[in-house]
């Protein structure tokens, strides 16, 4: 086999699910909800099984765009459906920098902490991956937005931005984004941004990079992650205008299309979301069941560091490894390292998923109160 | 963006059914049902739908591995479940074929006419594709051994076959699969069989190349195809054994997983199918519609080849273009160029679908016969 295969690991979150399932640890690892999906999408879905079961068109169905373009705020024209964020951003990172035969890769600069498919996809497409750390002290983590200026060189293409940010839940902020818009025209440099948890936070509501750069942002979105239905693999990107056309070109060698009795409930399922308050009732909830996170793992002594979004939360606790706690304690967790590719992780950092039910939230803290 | 990006054109199966919705005309062009797809398989998924929601492991959900392994009488954990036979496709490519950094691409062989994602695949992948071009006569498409045997090269590192072939209907007889065998053993050569069509032959059952080189054999497979459903991406990957879990490294950096409720419906599905004859039954019926179409066709003086597998048929008529038909008689078809990247297509070569209605197919054949 070739190299690119065989040096391509278990993921991590699969691997933590499967180990969880094997000790019967309670999952607060891979980021997945324990809640079924809303009535309102599985509904929609129950209706087009039977009805819509051929192929759509490689950029998606038609309602499916448009209904997301509606959502978002842009011509449904610009958006690609894809099987999931996943695919969204391989197919981004194919359209976007290569291999550059006969002289050296294009790079793509992205931050450390990182989600673990954005290095091997960069490969994959024959680029460099280069990140650019994030900054940790006792107030949490930051941007080093000196650091990410000083990474641009000549091969740099892209800057690939996740925001809220999993892991660390940063939400960056609207002049953090104007910083990186102004690095990236002067270096006319392609943003891809990474929000799929763009409903997920706990202040003000994140800025979405595209308002500030149209021209040169790729969004990309995750009805898995919005409704709750994270194994569906329905994702989108938002194009520059004028560019839908090629990506779906990429993304048809992929796999096609994404299965359509799923887009179209996710077609009917988003702008009930947004009339029914569904995205208003998720944050309130996920806000408590961070909060009870929060709380329990302070005062079992861990140093946390609350997220502004996402629905996880990094902490340290010296006595904690998550390699052995899913045995010791039956708490998954995922290890801060697997978001580490370049730099030395933060010694002893875990990330925490609470998008499971409060039933398990309790549990995991009482298991991980026993022999302190 | 990318030269691969700029390059990648829509899809001819794409394009032709959007000009036959643009004209109104029955679409014989892109190969999908207009039956709905069994009862049984819909059930199943209207189930799964609110309780199977999340992530399953990339390889896939077990219970799908196990069924698709019990129907090919393969061990399930050398199944990978794929987002369609597409991604099936594509993620063999980058598993067992590259560029070879320094030094000259690998090359696959595969036959003309081509279905057309094994060649930009190839590319996606680094590699360099090669094609051996069928033989064609008045007694039909044949298979050009000695062509096929000569163009292996020391850099040649796979053979990717097609039976039943798209488009040309050929089913590759088991002294044919063993003459090629054995050129893939004596040069070490990973064997690619898309056996999508694998239940939909006319005459006796295709061997499939597994059970004649196990050792080397990827054999990718089609719910889609199988059970009338080409919209919901289900499809697979029988590998030779203890490669799975690598070639499901890179297939969880494609999609990560295919979507959740599908998969648990086709594992209810596929047991079923085979239990109740729906095979059977479906050969039938289009075996009956290919009669239809191919005596239709030949009263209209149509050069027609029958085919002994897929639901596809190619046929030669002086007076028929794909690309005007649909617009000036309302049939939809695909051109033979379509298949064809590196050598000419015959004159005037078409495929047409027949696993469409009797009704669209009577509608196409009375339309042909207008101002003839
Ligand atoms: C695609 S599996 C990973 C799910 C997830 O987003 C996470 O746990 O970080
Ligand atoms: C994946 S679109 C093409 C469908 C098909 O198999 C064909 O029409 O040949």
């Amino acid at each position: 086999l070739q190299r690119r295969a065989q040096s391509s690991a278990e993921s991590v979150f699969a691997r933590m699910s499967r180990l969880a399932a094997q000790y019967g640890a309670v999952n607060l690892g891979q980021g997945f909800p324990s809640d079924t999906p809303p009535a309102f999408l599985l509904e929609a879905a129950r209706r087009s099984i039977g009805t819509l079961d051929q192929y759509s068109p490689p950029a998606g169905l038609p309602s499916l765009r448009e209904a997301i373009g509606a959502d978002l705020g842009v011509d449904g024209a610009d958006i690609v459906v894809t099987s999931g964020a996943t695919e969204a951003l391989n197919v981004l990172a194919l359209s976007l920098y290569g291999p550059n035969e006969g002289s050296l890769p294009d790079q793509v600069l992205m931050l450390e902490p990182v989600f673990d498919v954005y290095v091997p996809q960069a490969r994959l497409a024959g680029a460099e991956p280069v990140t650019v750390p994030m900054n940790l002290d006792a107030a949490g983590w930051s941007l080093d937005m000196a650091a990410l200026r000083s990474a641009v060189t000549e091969r740099t293409r892209a800057i690939l931005l996740n925001s809220p940010f999993n892991p660390t839940g940063t939400v960056f902020s609207r002049s953090e984004l104007q910083e990186i818009v102004a690095l990236a025209r002067s270096n006319d440099l392609w943003l891809i941004s990474d929000e799929v948890y763009d409903e997920l936070y706990f202040g003000e509501r994140p800025t979405s990079l595209r308002e500030l750069a149209p021209e040169r942002t790729f969004t990309v979105g995750s009805a898995g992650k919005r409704l709750e239905a994270t194994g569906w693999r329905v994702g989108w990107i938002a194009c520059p205008t004028g560019l839908a056309s090629q990506i779906a070109g990429i993304r048809q060698q992929g796999s096609f299309c994404t299965p359509v009795p799923l887009q179209a409930a996710v077609a009917a399922a988003l702008p009930i979301a947004r009339a029914e308050g569904f995205y208003e009732r998720l944050r309130a909830e996920y806000g408590e069941r961070k909060n009870m996170l929060v709380g329990g793992l302070r005062e079992l002594g861990a140093g946390v560091y609350e997220p502004s979004g996402t629905y996880f939360l990094t902490a340290q606790h010296p006595a904690w490894q998550a390699e052995t706690l899913v045995q010791t304690h039956g708490v998954a967790v995922i290890p801060g390292q697997a978001f580490y590719a370049f730099h030395a992780p933060p010694a002893g950092l875990l990330r925490f998923a609470f998008c499971k039910s409060r039933a398990e939230i309790e549990r995991a803290l009482g298991q991980l109160a026993t022999s302190q």
